[in-house]
């Protein structure tokens, strides 16, 4: 069967089972609520002073009984500086369970090291937003038995509400928690700010461990998780290394061509109309992205414009705002870098908040809902304006979903950034490799050769128009970018499919072939 | 069939379906899980940027499809002040809607006006943690066509998990609220502090309306309860009276002899080795219990002990023990007078929590788990060490569950305080006309004529002799009692059985049957 972008998507797959196409952004909303059933939560019970305090992570994660073909998750708040997940799946390896489903949240390059538990049928299948570095390469090679499940963060929280993926066992790293497991990411040596993707995590995981390298008199405070959802506790020398939490994709970019983007960007965003009082804000991580921010900045300031919040991945940059009193609020789903957490900690303002309240679909009105304006990147971007941010030019694993989707369909305007080629590799092109963002969802293009608007949106282009910004049609701008890099090269593929990507709703916008190699 | 207590439990009971008999505090909890299955919670969807406001409750309420039968939910956190569930019942009336199932967290006076609703049909059953005034001796006469049932605080929680109360519709006052819904109790003109008995409902009822007399700038912070869970918003006039919120029983005594009662329960916590450094506290509402809190304020001092948590009800004497640092922090899931509300939002340190947080014993444990020390009242104990704190003197219904057997279970000691007899009415006898608590979960009672260890806890006892305090049988104080009031004339009820009492694990513990006037 095809899908609503003539993607060819197959009706059943081995190890996932019935898949759905995607239909569009909105098909599966407006009915108003979920037709798929959810699953009820476990209740379990504990007796009155019972202690949940374990002497290392080998006994807690005795204490859960794994077995071959469990579910284990985490989150991915400590980014390139995680170190958890790897010390869970040696000692998973090390007892001997196979078949072992990862459900985390996002897996960065941090986690090369479990490459070779791909490889040893330790880990035969994979969910998360993203996958990047060896394992990315790794999936795309075809070492995982089960086909990878791409998420968004948003569709992350549909996907565990309605048991497509069932957790038996959530390890959740904390930089403070106490002997019952209340826990926050907002202090401590390690601390790495918002454990927004984890909620999730704790509510529906058959059995949780909070492993922290800061255990903290009762009770620790803020509570990001609460006790009533936590098994067991345990204290380690480090949860991993918190300066790495911030990585390219997290700051702001010093390319010039990446900041005339971005001020290009800018200038759209005001010109759009939507740049003013009680305005929303959410920017990508990643290139131009965080820098439009910048740029935003000086207009707000400028015009004395008051936003409403900050949605999102959050940067220092954006804790600046707050500061400055160019938003009321952020809410943060996930810290993108450590020096965010004390403002999470110390600001009522900066509120922290659980990816289901981020951007899950399927509920009474995500924050991605309500947002104004995203700013986002690409790998790719087709003339339909379909984004690419899972796979790279040699057709591996290298990118993440994230809240790239969630944003983009709940925003009023989503301006997706990106320069129009890289070296001799297009950026615009007739066709991207994976969709992961359907083009309905992208309101305006910005590169450096130009500014494309969605013909869905004449509106928008006739006010950028009458604010004195030359619009291109994306067709003639593919054209240019082709007749500088040249035609690029199709990726070889098998026909075997060892990815799916996975849009918020739960249906299917792509899939990923085999590499042929 | 017998429950533990030797009450006759019937197999099954029109309007409830089958009956399981109490069998013990700890019998279904030691398994570690719940048996009974879980429901999911509803999944919706809203698309971006779809308004919720309504222009009043009538417009909200029609919005949601009133139906005949369905069950409506309320917290009762305005206490004695509450407006909204008459306003939101005479709209059902006048809609024509009947046999609607009332789930509140609690019914007091406030709400004596839905009377008639109770006579003419409207309302055909109520799920409450308590009733009191006309509704209360309403049921007791048989005014209900289904049971009543009581719950706890704890109980309630587990029940909306498992569907036992299924909520069609929670319509939720907040003093603040933003136009998503997002909504607190902890500030605005109409303050009332934590909304922790509203949580549940906001996640499980199909759909929600959040009421307030505050609409305040996006967002609303903080979040007590998230949008994510909002239906609809309406503002309102007033949601009530929160003057009204502290009543008689939330406020310390100045009777003479129940000053003498938290003197001698104060020693006794003294005595009994519980306060130490890290001790942790909950007093119950109503006479004596909330004053022992001066006299253990008063040894803390004198001892420079530091506590862990206060928990529960909390009132602004628990706010000084805070801000003197006897407390490390408090839990509050519900705000004894308006004048909380302050500590509640500005200290970092006096935290809301859900009920389910508070005393579900469905989960990992619940805070009432991690109690040292409970003191609570009673309307009647027996010699077994069971306590009434739902019926009165005349059989009519007139007290709350709320958290009794939650804490008494979970608390290292319990202690209940009260008067031996009232007037001419013995409150410690043989048998109590309605169980609530189980014997086997009370320490230690304190009247003004003696101390009564239960003999399940020599250990206390020796403890307590050994610090001077003199220790009585309560068989003996029974006795006593009646040599002055005279045998209890026993209540004179007939068969039908008009409520039954739930246990926080689901099992009943009683059952309340029909005065016979």
């Amino acid at each position: 069967m095809k899908n609503k972008l003539q993607i060819d998507i197959p009706n059943e797959l081995d190890g996932i089972g019935r898949l759905e196409p995607f239909q569009g952004a909105f098909t599966k909303l407006k009915k108003g609520w979920m037709e798929e059933e959810t699953v009820p939560p476990p209740n379990k019970a504990k007796m009155p002073h019972a202690s949940k305090m374990c002497a290392n992570l080998k006994e807690a994660i005795l204490k859960t009984k794994p077995y071959n073909g469990m579910t284990i998750s985490f989150h991915h708040h400590l980014r390139g500086g995680d170190n958890l997940v790897y010390e869970a799946v040696k000692i998973l390896a090390d007892l001997g369970i196979k078949d072992i489903t990862l459900a985390a949240s996002s897996l960065t390059t941090a986690h090369d090291p479990i490459l070779p538990y791909f490889k040893d049928g330790t880990i035969t299948q994979v969910y998360a937003s993203g996958v990047r570095g060896e394992l990315g390469k790794a999936v795309a090679q075809g070492a995982l038995e089960k086909p990878l499940v791409i998420h968004s963060h948003g569709g992350r929280v549909r996907s565990v509400h309605t048991g497509k993926i069932k957790i038996d066992l959530a390890i959740l790293a904390a930089s403070a928690a106490d002997e019952e497991g209340n826990a926050t990411g907002s202090h401590g040596p390690s601390a790495f700010g918002s454990m927004g993707y984890a909620a999730i995590d704790s509510w529906y995981a058959r059995q949780v461990i909070v492993v922290t390298d800061n255990i903290v008199d009762y009770p620790c405070v803020p509570q990001s998780i609460t006790q009533n959802y936590i098994d067991y506790v345990v204290k380690v020398d480090s949860i991993g290394d918190p300066s790495k939490i911030a990585g390219g994709t997290t700051r702001i970019t010093r390319a010039p061509m990446d900041l005339q983007i971005a001020r290009l960007a800018a200038q759209v965003i005001e010109k759009s109309g939507e740049l003013k009082d009680g305005f929303s804000f959410q920017v990508g991580a990643g290139g131009a992205s965080l820098a439009v921010a910048k740029y935003i900045r000086k207009i707000m300031k400028q015009r004395s414009i008051k936003g409403s919040f900050l949605l999102g991945g959050v940067t220092s940059y954006g804790v600046v705002m707050l500061n400055e009193g160019l938003f009321r609020s952020i809410f943060d789903v996930q810290s993108f870098d450590a020096a965010v957490s004390s403002s999470l900690l110390n600001n009522t303002y900066h509120i922290e908040i659980p990816a289901g309240l981020y951007a899950n679909p399927f509920n009474c009105g995500c924050m991605t809902n309500k947002l104004d304006v995203v700013v986002l990147g690409a790998l790719e971007i087709d003339t339909n304006f379909n984004v690419n941010v899972i796979t790279g030019s040699e057709g591996y694993v290298r990118g993440a979903s994230g809240g790239h989707s969630d944003t983009a369909s709940g925003a009023n305007l989503t301006v997706v950034v990106c320069p129009s080629f890289r070296g001799r590799i297009p950026i615009v092109k007739e066709k991207v490799h994976t969709v992961v963002t359907p083009g309905e969802s992208i309101d305006v293009l910005v590169t450096e050769r130009g500014i494309c608007v969605n013909p869905a949106r004449p509106e928008l282009k006739a006010n950028l128009e009458a604010g004195g910004i030359k619009v291109k049609d994306i067709k003639d701008l593919a054209v240019e970018v082709e007749k500088i890099t040249g035609k690029a090269k199709p990726i070889e593929t098998t026909d075997r499919i060892v990815g799916i990507v996975e849009y918020r709703d739960g249906t299917v916008i792509d899939v990923i072939r085999q590499v042929a190699e």
